[in-house]
């Protein structure tokens, strides 16, 4: 049985966290360090007040090309009443950035005299006269740059807890200090735990998964400021564990104990904490990420090092990623602040509308990863997998919405907080894509990519994506709907699903379906009426999907009723998905296309040509914002990338089906 | 005479540089290396996209604790008809995590099951029994999760162009892959040049300015994506530059040759592009940095390195600091953004209202550096100095405001466009002071850092700063204006220039003002009778600083005419503005507060106390964003730190004077 049945809610976990440390004198910075000044401090955050040891510039200098002079010699100069003065005593020539003479007070630019000779004629070489004649005095101190115009001694230059930038560097340096006191950087040791993890580079068997939390959280430390080190895996053994655990707490600032992902993993880390320390929390309400564990592990005294603290704090990460890399931010990064003296991060935010009903439980604080896209003037918020295993879901993700506890979720179209992991501007050049998926898509994706614009597609199949067009909750919908009475591909479909939407629908490519098979067809598939042979197990695409439609069209035709072939309610919502299924023997067959078949190794059996279209919106369709699709259409080298695929004919390509 | 008169726009002076470099061939990403994927490979650029070699996960598991079974064998199971299956043949119990046994399809949760023995009687060890009993029957693949759950082979992982962020490497390694194509880091050859210029931590004589831009422009580098190298410092002889710039051209991407601050240095930037290359723009209609030099140097050609383009781009950057900056900003950032194949940095923007009327050169592209604060709901935008040689302003800069070309500037009040240099978090905690400086205020400002705020203080005297409080320009204002009538401090100018304001007046510190006089009173200055000697020069206060009305209060008490006092009419902003005059010879004397004479080693000849308050509008003092401040004035260390100033004065601190 699991021990971490009662999950306490967040603010509650961290404050016991903050209290443990607090008691252990661990709540603060943990200590300094003194860095020469140079591009190596960037980003380091002072560990106390910069105060100007020098002032900047340190003497005064001329402004402009000119004359030094003291002002009160040009006194009662007018137009009508020239002064004439002699260069040597009373006048000097300065470049812009000559120190001042220290008799003078004032720069004449070069350009309000007229340069003289003994003879009192003008000469050309205006830098080295001998008399100058003047036609208006000057005030003291004017065109002079005066000694601390920039930084004043004993002035701040920067307060404690600020973190270095290029222009704070200059100052500092300007203000005559060459060393710098930074905060120390926390040393994190990131210790990966499971019997089922192998390291990367292996090629992992069936039950091996492949090593990369660490991976994922030694990043997340190093951006936020702290040095990781990674530990070699350590299997499921309490001890093994333990001894680990301990050479880390001797060395460390801070342990990340990632369990495996699989049941109990957590249980170890539970018990390693409870065997060499305190444990403080065992799973917090928060989702994904749950099993977090707090606690604190015991140092080992050393010989001459009084000073160490007598325990550091470790937290007990769960094993799926998205979990982990959440628990980083949420409990982490907060820490890490703390011990650098630097504000927490906070990231922007903003108010979007819910595309999708999400539902939430009530009992937690839920992250849910959402893609943001303007569409119509209004930022939507798409909600990505809830899966705390599926890391793309982090990848994709623009923000975080985080439903508190207490709230079941919300209706879509509610408006949501959106904390931002992307800029406004990236958020501004995202198209969300919804509906069929083909891999051409991906295809497009890279060459928006280069375009500056960033494609997300949702697969919801060809009519799930007419839908969403219809509640503009996308600005395009890749549709390949058969219209089982004129044979036509869309048209009808945009019809029924847009009656009032002026749309642009565009021919993307023309491609193969057929039935996805295992290498050598073994269960000799080579048609519809194969599939109710009871031997034969069928894995279908879900209601809507245009493969479902071709199918289902195609079994009418050809008088199959679905009910006779199994597997025929058993759904997956992409081509890939479809061949994966067959590539991993859950089923025999599906129909799908022949570039997924090619991306799995399988055989692929044609039936039918069909046509993949661009369903876009009139008013989308002539912004900016999709303009690089359309010319992406026309571009040799993306129309010769989608042709490699198998079975795709890109003659159609860019073709204008209908402009309404 | 200046070679570099005419000033072209920027668009203009940007699209030479990137035709001369189409031309050239390096207009595009410079090239990619493979490197191993670890935490090093954070914020580097993909250079080509990423494809899944892997499934992720790459087999069916258990999504619970339970017991795999094919679901066929649940068919029919209901609570009044359970059915019996053996462990063994068709049911194995799974945790989650474990990999699905090859015949099943299914698992049933473990609370799901009742667990028996061989006698038909439920066991304790529910994961160890010899048969299970089942009330329901469930569909296949439920409770699993199915291979590419996260990623399936082959789909799109990252596209070209992206810097990789902590969860793209996780999601790069779960998709079976251990290197990434990353584009190359473009080299940088930083090249400062100046006869002027001295290394930091030499101590620099009057006429030395010590290199810093260097460390300024490396670190921008850095932080761009670049990997910059800081040359040793070049006199201004132009062999000599020469030498060295060709030297950087045959082994770097990119060189900036820092032309020296002083007159002319920037024509020896361009008749060294000239001698070495082709000089393509010479002067940018920006401001600032207009002396701006683009141009290209000839690689010489060598053995065995035939692909090496013919020429790198150089960019004479302007020496002062200011300019430099922003010159890296306006034209590095860009190119490193083309050749590292990302994005370019595009700052979020905020609309400000101007708080202060600004003038701009007609002609240029001008950068003001603001500060913002929300003030009154308003967001402010306040001004910083325009100096090119004001390093500190970027320092303190929130945003950069742009005034384009042909526009002359803003009337205060107006709206205008920010791109922001902070966060908007940051902004938001922006306490804007105003009016009468004094040092305390830099120790306010340290306390504040700690608590979460930033104080930005602008010095405009006393008088300024209530008259900016009137215009709701500020959160506070330093005031110490003394009434001639009453011998009350403040509390008659907040009658007079906040009669509709409500406000709290209360006193951060008393201090002594005296005259500053350099070390051991040279001049025999001891009070205000000595500064009509002819021989004696002072240094003034601006009109309406405390320090000005105090020292004409006691002027017109003793009958001295302000006439008779020299350099009564020069003003300093700054208490250590006077100090610095002072101290460089400037003037004999000044008055001010011991502080500034202790900051500056000048000697202090005390001849008055006065108080010294915070002016704070009601609404503000009552507001969040300000508690801090009143807290601080609670806190013992905050006494401490300003009783440690000479002179200062800490029994009334926190006492209030006014409360409407």
């Amino acid at each position: 049985m699991s021990i971490y049945l009662q999950d306490i809610p967040l603010p509650q976990a961290q404050s016991r966290l903050r209290e443990a440390l607090n008691d252990s004198g661990l709540w603060g910075v943990l200590g300094s360090e003194t860095i020469p000044l140079d591009e190596n401090a960037l980003g380091r955050v002072t560990a106390e007040p910069v105060w100007a040891r020098r002032s900047s510039p340190h003497y005064h200098s001329a402004a402009m090309d000119g004359f030094a002079v003291q002002a009160i010699s040009t006194n009662g100069a007018l137009p009508s009443k020239p002064v004439l003065l002699t260069i040597g005593a009373e006048v000097h020539y300065v470049d812009t950035g000559d120190p001042l003479p220290e008799w003078a007070n004032a720069v004449i630019p070069i350009e309000n005299v007229e340069s003289l000779n003994a003879q009192g004629e003008i000469v050309t070489d205006i830098r080295n006269p001998t008399f100058i004649r003047i036609r208006g005095a000057i005030p003291p101190w004017s065109h002079v740059r005066s000694l601390g115009e920039d930084i004043v001694a004993t002035q701040l230059v920067l307060p404690s807890g600020h973190s270095l930038r290029p222009a704070d560097l200059g100052a500092v340096a300007a203000a005559g200090i060459q060393e710098i006191h930074v905060a120390r950087k926390p040393r994190v040791a990131i210790l990966p735990t499971g019997s089922e993890l192998v390291p990367l580079g292996s090629k992992p068997r069936r039950g091996e998964i492949p090593e990369f939390n660490s991976l994922v959280l030694a990043a997340q430390i190093r951006s936020m400021g702290g040095e990781p080190v990674r530990f070699p895996i350590i299997k499921d053994d309490l001890d093994a564990i333990s001894r680990q655990v301990q050479n880390a707490a001797n060395e460390f600032d801070l342990i990340l104990l990632n369990a495996g992902s699989s049941a109990g993993a957590e249980d170890f880390s539970a018990r390693v904490v409870e065997r060499l320390g305190s444990l403080l929390v065992h799973g917090v309400a928060v989702r994904p990420g749950h099993p977090v564990i707090l606690g604190l592990i015991r140092r080992e005294t050393k010989e001459g090092k009084p000073d160490l603290p007598g325990c550091i704090p470790i937290i007990g990460v769960p094993g799926y990623p998205v979990s982990a890399a959440l628990t980083v931010e949420i409990f982490v990064e907060p820490l890490l602040a703390v011990w650098l003296g630097r504000p927490p991060l906070e990231r922007q935010t903003e108010t979007a509308i819910i595309a999708r009903k999400i539902v939430s439980p009530a009992g937690d604080d839920d992250y849910v990863r959402v893609v943001l896209g303007r569409v119509d003037g209004r930022l939507l918020a798409a909600p990505l997998s809830r899966g705390a295993g599926v890391l793309t879901s982090l990848v994709q993700a623009d923000g975080l919405a985080l439903i508190p506890r207490g709230i079941q979720g919300h209706e879509a179209g509610e408006e949501i907080t959106v904390h931002l992991m992307r800029s406004r501007q990236e958020i501004d050049k995202t198209i969300l894509a919804i509906g069929s998926h083909d891999m051409s898509l991906d295809l497009l994706a890279q060459f928006l990519a280069r375009r500056g614009r960033r494609l997300v597609s949702a697969n919801v199949g060809s009519q799930g994506g007419l839908i969403a067009l219809r509640r503009r909750e996308a600005h395009l919908a890749g549709s390949h709907l058969l219209d089982p009475l004129t044979g036509e591909y869309n048209l009808q479909a945009v019809r029924e699903y847009l009656p009032e939407l002026p749309v642009r629908v565009v021919a993307l490519t023309g491609r193969a379906q057929g039935l996805l098979v295992l290498k050598g067809n073994p269960k000799k598939i080579y048609g519809l009426e194969d599939l109710i042979r009871p031997e034969v197990a069928y894995i279908n695409r879900q209601r809507g999907a245009g493969t479902r439609v071709l199918l289902d069209f195609h079994l009418k035709k050809q008088g199959i009723s679905s009910d006779d072939i199994l597997g025929y309610t058993q759904e997956e919502y992409t081509h890939l998905g479809v061949a994966a299924a067959v590539a991993s023997g859950r089923a025999d067959c599906g129909l799908g296309i022949a570039a997924a078949a090619q991306a799995l190794e399988l055989e692929f059996v044609p039936l039918y040509q069909e046509r993949y279209d661009l369903v876009v919106p009139k008013v989308d369709a002539e912004g900016d914002l999709l303009q690089p699709v359309f010319s992406i259409l026309e571009d040799a080298d993306f129309r010769n990338s989608v042709s490699k695929l198998t079975g795709y004919d890109t003659s159609v390509m860019g073709r204008i089906i209908l402009e309404d």
